[in-house]
């Protein structure tokens, strides 16, 4: 059965050039060809290989990341990789790492946050990995509310120190990656103290480790938080605890950049704009969007191979079952999902734009559209990562029991992925900002004040709250300005009916408390709008490649009318569509999941994964999938002997009726 | 801070007898005593204590669960338990173990389907474990449905015997558990063949390993099928992988309760009818659906208690910040959930009862009321079980970081309760059939043929589907009979409305294949009518107790409303009820949650769970969570040495920049 490709029948039925949509899924020819190469350079180094990480222990796991996070790094410097390189080899090694932190956090906040002799002091040596560092912000009681952290840097005029101190058990760091054990240095956040004066919460960079023996320095206790979430998983990082007492550190170590602590203790601002912060937060928030499709794009294609490999029923005369990517009780929650893995790649696509865009306004000290893009990235931020935690582990149920087994890939995926909808923002948390940022765009409509960016459609609210959607069959719901117009017809009158709810409250905050649910339905339908109309904005471009075009629309189309059959409630009680017109559009999306089907398979081999970084039996790119799972059970431990350790003890007593003198 | 309340002054606000409220969530005085004092046995039991498990690897973890099966037997032999008791002891050793399969499945099938001389034989061999059994029926390729296995038991008249036979890979029995290493008997399912015939699948009992010296019998090839979902959680169960090479066995070991094959290889039925097998599947979704109710309250407890404890935001003064707990978007994730804990117990209590009422019936030979009673438990089966699965997830993210932890008790919990959702029929599979159900008795409608049971609403048929709720103020949706007839026009008019569109179709199957979506959402409709009116039945029975009646009353609404908002799409566009109701339905939902809040952590304490089964660190009775987790974490393998295994080969070189000569 080697080398037989067993999905080939279905690969036979694309009606449309793979090849072409795998550079519109990678951005680009030269994304595709860099991600290509490394990632098969990483999948054929037998250091990278990780289908026995389930079976670890929390020691060996580790360790073996340990050795991947150098290995990775020896590779990069022999190979002289390009940063684009290193990123992609990183990113396919696809374990979680100290590595995570000191490139995605701790670097950042050094370029973001501190001054330029700062940089030129720090960046140097983090870039070449002579130290480690790691980014300490969330405390054991606290993590959403940043500026009720408990943690002290009290500066001292004598000594031209900062004095770091965790007053209390609940100050203590906790959660940051790479703490635990392996980070020589941390960016910790503490609240500034100058001459008894609490300035709120500001970075330092604080060294935790001797760079000669790794010990913690004086005053620092520091060890890891112990296991989370699943097998392997986030296990092979060592997520931290921290308690400093106190600590001293030089004053040059606060991260200056847009406020600072003189020789004298004064307190003083920068003239850098606090806002140039924000940007750093756009850009994490992007990259948490771009990994929400990489994770849902995974799950989707195991789930979708594997449901054209698996047979069920429907054998009239002893031949072979039915695929079950037939059924459209499947079809109809794998193609949404299908369809969502690319809306939020183009998604996340737009926001890589809109951080550049963004950027240069900041430059140009231009903050006008800051609210609406901080507003818009939280926002997508929670709707994508939200969908794709829980779109992960619809996959595993849509593979049936064998998506149960660890090497499904499907289980240690979504104990690896669900972290996304708490860090960088909780996602409830996240949306109520939006909702506040909704409430005042509406607000200020009155004033004639033009709503920019993704709001612009608020604009148009007269219009929007009274009209009617046109469609009247079932074809109407292909066409895009009928998707869009009630996609924001609902988006609009959700706000306005949440701003006359909360009018009728006299104290503005308790009335954001009592409806705040109603407030964050609010700010789901706006997002949903977002992606709705960034997906429709792409398949309108120039799209080369035969039929590449016509399956983005359908995967369009998918998204929308299985959106506005998900959160029918909303579009119905706002009066956007009536219950015909949900009806027609629910007849539409039946037929583009028909012709969906043929292209399935093709659709996911886009995604262009190796089956190193699928790490899947059952995404398997040759569907050889019962043969691999059987070979694969006797590689338990539990099978190295035919009796099992323990029987001698307490399975022959029992069964021997002995029990009752062994010692158990 | 030892043996401080922390949780006292929110226990101080409860506005009920809680101990009364025990006794209505245990159903009866008696079970709760029996239950709480096997619950503080298993707690007090060293060997019992699980707070390790998931460091454990996949050996020892194994052999720790022998010994508390052992452990377990041990302590029911020696204290006389009674049936009762000992049921308790193996909830609340509370880890999964091959004698779930030998007291739940093994013994109840030979119950089941075999004659009175193979009970007789088999039962005593059984219930004093002499021989451990196990349930083989899902093969490799094949699982919902059932009639599409592969396995063959050929009768050879020659020698009196079956020849039992996997004749393929894909035949190979596949995730029966405790077959992997504990089990020395199956039963197996297999096609009956005699004389060339195949008569579909029957049970057989099948010897696999030694008594003596538990090795596998000649022509057994048995294994265990390798890691599953999260750390600790099911990979304590062996599930198993059997191949059967031409294994005989005496002809007496089929089980022929029901048919038989004779001396001469003649199949005969036998006068004992069919449908008496179904009673054995009421009886395991009956037990499905307890659990249900007891895994989902065992998370919404945690995440309850956790609430309580946790603090964010909303502090104007520096004093304490606002308790989660507090705020609307928590209320309205977690009070629904604890509202569907009880909805589930008092669905899961009625069900107790309808499997007595159906074996009455049975055992009269009154087989009237079995399609009904069988569609229902299939429905409540999938309902509950998907809706658990859900809620402790949802549990698990309203805990925020925190619940990432093993330690919260959330991982492993959802880990080990989502199987649920795929044994004992996939669950929407099970959706399907009770559409099936649905679409035969609304055809039924015109013949006068009343529908019975929880059907019995769909003989209002003519007035359901044009009535018009009357709510028409807030309170109105307090009311049982609103409540009730919103549901019932709800599940009949989307009933009807899919028999409609199954008529359009001029091949039925091909219809039924089509709009199966639609016809799942329908089954759906009529289950949460049933539980809903479950409730509403235990609420207006006599309720003794200070206040207990009024919160199960409030539970009670808050399930109704706050599905009607879910599934809001469903009430509209059926008309059920209009847009203005609906959104007086929320009004009165939100102010549902605020009375429900002084009794939130009463509610939960109701459960009566010991800390020890629980098992979670947020969830403690006491409320003493931070020192707890700080504590805790020092436990961490990886916290036994202050540098970490690999430091020196992996994290030294890399800082020093010496990698290039490392050998990694």
């Amino acid at each position: 059965m080697e080398g037989v490709d067993h999905l080939a029948q279905e690969r036979s039925k694309a009606q449309f050039d793979v090849d072409q949509m795998k550079v519109i899924w990678a951005g680009s020819r030269h994304t595709l060809e860099v991600s290509d190469r490394i990632a098969r350079l990483v999948a054929s180094d037998p250091v990278f290989r990780k289908d026995n990480r389930t079976l670890l222990s929390r020691k060996d796991l580790f360790k073996n990341t340990l050795q991947k996070a150098a290995h990775a790094w020896k590779r990069i410097t022999e190979l002289r990789l390009s940063e684009e390189e290193a990123y992609w080899l990183r990113h396919y090694v696809d374990q979680p790492a100290y590595t995570d932190l000191h490139w995605g956090m701790f670097v950042p906040a050094i370029k973001g946050s501190g001054t330029e002799e700062q940089q030129k002091k720090w960046l140097p040596l983090a870039y070449k990995m002579q130290i480690i560092g790691c980014y300490a912000q969330t405390e054991l009681g606290h993590g959403s509310n940043v500026q009720g952290l408990e943690t002290t840097a009290t500066f001292d005029p004598k000594t031209d120190e900062f004095v770091i101190n965790s007053p209390t058990l609940t100050s203590s760091k906790w959660w940051p990656g790479g703490l635990g054990k392996a980070a020589t240095h941390a960016v910790v956040y503490a609240r500034l103290i100058t001459d008894g004066q609490d300035h709120g919460v500001h970075g330092f960079i604080v060294q935790l480790r001797s760079l000669d023996d790794h010990l913690p320095l004086p005053g620092i206790i520091v060890g890891d938080i112990g296991m989370k979430f699943g097998s392997g998983a986030y296990n092979s990082m060592d997520n931290g605890v921290l308690r400093l007492d106190h600590v001293r550190i030089p004053r040059e170590q606060m991260l200056m950049r847009v406020s600072q602590v003189t020789r004298e203790g004064k307190y003083v601002q920068s003239n850098v704009p606090r806002q140039l912060l924000y940007g750093t937060m756009v850009y994490v928030r992007q990259t948490i969007v771009a990994d929400a499709s990489s994770a849902l794009s995974r799950a989707v294609c195991i789930a979708t191979r594997y449901s054209a490999v698996r047979r069920q029923f429907g054998s009239q005369d002893g031949g072979l079952e039915t695929q079950v990517i037939d059924y459209k009780t499947q079809q109809s929650r794998l193609f949404p999902l299908l369809a969502s893995a690319y809306a939020f790649r183009f998604v996340g696509e737009w926001l890589k734009w809109l951080y550049t865009d963004v950027t240069e306004k900041l430059q140009a000290n231009d903050f006008s559209t800051l609210p609406e893009a901080h507003a818009c990235t939280a926002g997508l931020k929670s709707l994508t990562t939200s969908a794709t935690a829980d779109g992960i582990e619809e996959c595993r149920k849509l593979c049936g029991g064998h998506g149960y087994l660890s090497n499904s890939g499907l289980p240690e995926l979504f104990a690896v992925y669900v972290p996304a909808c708490t860090y960088e923002g909780d996602n409830i948390v996240l949306l109520l900002q939006v909702a506040r940022f909704l409430m005042k765009t509406v607000a200020q409509l009155p004033s004639g004040k033009k709503p920019v960016g993704t709001t612009t459609y608020m604009g148009r609210a007269q219009h929007l709250i009274q009209c009617r959607s046109s469609a009247q069959k079932a074809e109407d719901w292909l066409n895009p300005s009928v998707i869009l117009e009630v996609f924001e017809a609902r988006a609009i009158r959700m706000s306005i009916a949440c701003a006359q709810d909360l009018s009728k409250f006299s104290n503005q905050e308790e009335g954001f408390a009592e409806l705040s649910s109603n407030l964050a339905e609010a700010a789901v339908a706006h997002c949903q709008l977002i992606v709705v109309s960034k997906f429709i904005d792409k398949v309108q471009q120039d799209i080369p490649g035969k039929g590449v075009k016509k399956q983005l629309e359908i995967l369009c189309n998918i998204y929308a009318l299985y959106t506005i059959h998900k959160h029918l409630g909303d579009f119905l009680s706002t009066g956007s569509i009536t219950a015909k017109q949900a009806s027609l559009a629910n007849d539409q999306l039946r037929s583009l999941y028909s012709q969906l089907r043929p292209n399935a398979i093709a659709l996911v081999d886009a995604f262009n994964f190796t089956d190193h970084y699928l790490g899947s039996i059952l995404g398997r790119y040759d569907g050889n999938v019962y043969p691999s799972l059987y070979a694969e059970a006797w590689k338990d431990p539990l099978n190295e002997s035919v009796v099992p350790d323990g029987y001698r003890e307490y399975v022959q007593p029992l069964l021997k009726n002995q029990l009752r003198n062994a010692r158990l």
